[in-house]
């Protein structure tokens, strides 16, 4: 790894695949994006895939500190904010973009171990993070004790996977989604408070 | 588009897209696993993308059959027969196979209109007919109406994709994944009668 690799090339990276994709991207590309000449690039990075596996290793600190910036006492409101910055398209089409280029690396890594490493890394913090969320909120007897936080967990985490994959796909809006899965997991999680209310 | 074309090259594709995946295949790779010349190939499709614009329409077929074949008198039984087609792993490696190669032709889909429009045709087939299921069983009263078809029907064909997904990115089992998910949703669509017996 390049630990001193300048954080240039990595956001060039960034810029080059939301605007060439992955399939076809060159590291003439990226440097035709950075300041950097492409044996500037070379010296750094020996090939294409060399680069990825650290950009993605880039990529996934940028993505726990957007998971961590979500937060709220309330759990409810927690759940909310994570499932409103995966399912709702803030940041527009750059989002898409990215998105698209995400799901190429998705398509090439049952072809390429340390690519599949690090994509297994993405999908756990999620995982876990969500998981967290729920039994935060069944301890502080907010959502119901009938649910199993592993499985809300899974399921939603699924569920992202399975609407950004629409998006690029067959270019479904998320959007639409977001009340539809804050609506129903809602109704799971609390359904004992709401059952304890209509007592 | 080609009605005449042998189905030869269209199971010659098939075989070859779960052995080769679709982003470096070509249609000397498909020549050699049929019983047909290149140049054969070649007579009836000009490109591998238009080859695979046919063979998207062959696979549609064979996708809306096994659907259909799922079925049951009972909607909760119809539901589970369709959900274990689409999240257990009773095909084995070959299923894991070709989804690898159907996401490759999702990661493509942006770049290439006539491909998405089919890979759309696949999700409206697979959405209308969940929520089909689901209205029927409201209607024969088996379900609860406060359940929204169209909402779970979404909802499920996101979990769909989004666990094929993640079954070929990061090689995450789908079987655990079916108990889940009928657990989970039948809870919401049996939850009148439940509450009824409850009473």
């Amino acid at each position: 790894m390049n630990d001193e690799s300048p954080t240039e090339i990595l956001n060039a990276t960034y810029r080059t695949l939301c605007k060439h994709g992955y399939a076809d991207l060159t590291l003439q590309d990226i440097a035709a994006e950075s300041e950097m000449s492409k044996a500037s690039i070379h010296y750094y990075y020996e090939s294409k895939n060399e680069l990825f596996v650290v950009f993605l290793e880039f990529l996934y600190d940028r993505y726990t500190t957007l998971i961590d910036s979500t937060d709220s006492v309330c759990s409810r409101e927690h759940l909310r904010s994570l499932l409103r910055m995966f399912l709702t398209d803030e940041e527009g089409r750059s989002e898409k973009e990215f998105r698209t280029a995400m799901l190429e690396m998705k398509a090439q890594a049952p072809y390429d171990d340390e690519i599949q490493t690090r994509l297994v890394e993405f999908d756990e913090y999620l995982f876990k993070r969500i998981r967290e969320i729920i039994s935060t909120g069944v301890d502080a007897g907010e959502f119901t004790e009938s649910v199993a936080p592993e499985r809300i967990a899974e399921i939603l985490t699924t569920i992202i996977t399975g609407s950004h994959t629409r998006q690029v796909a067959i270019d479904h809006s998320v959007d639409r989604l977001y009340e539809t899965i804050t609506t129903n997991v809602e109704t799971q999680l609390l359904t004992s408070a709401v059952a304890e209310e209509a007592q």
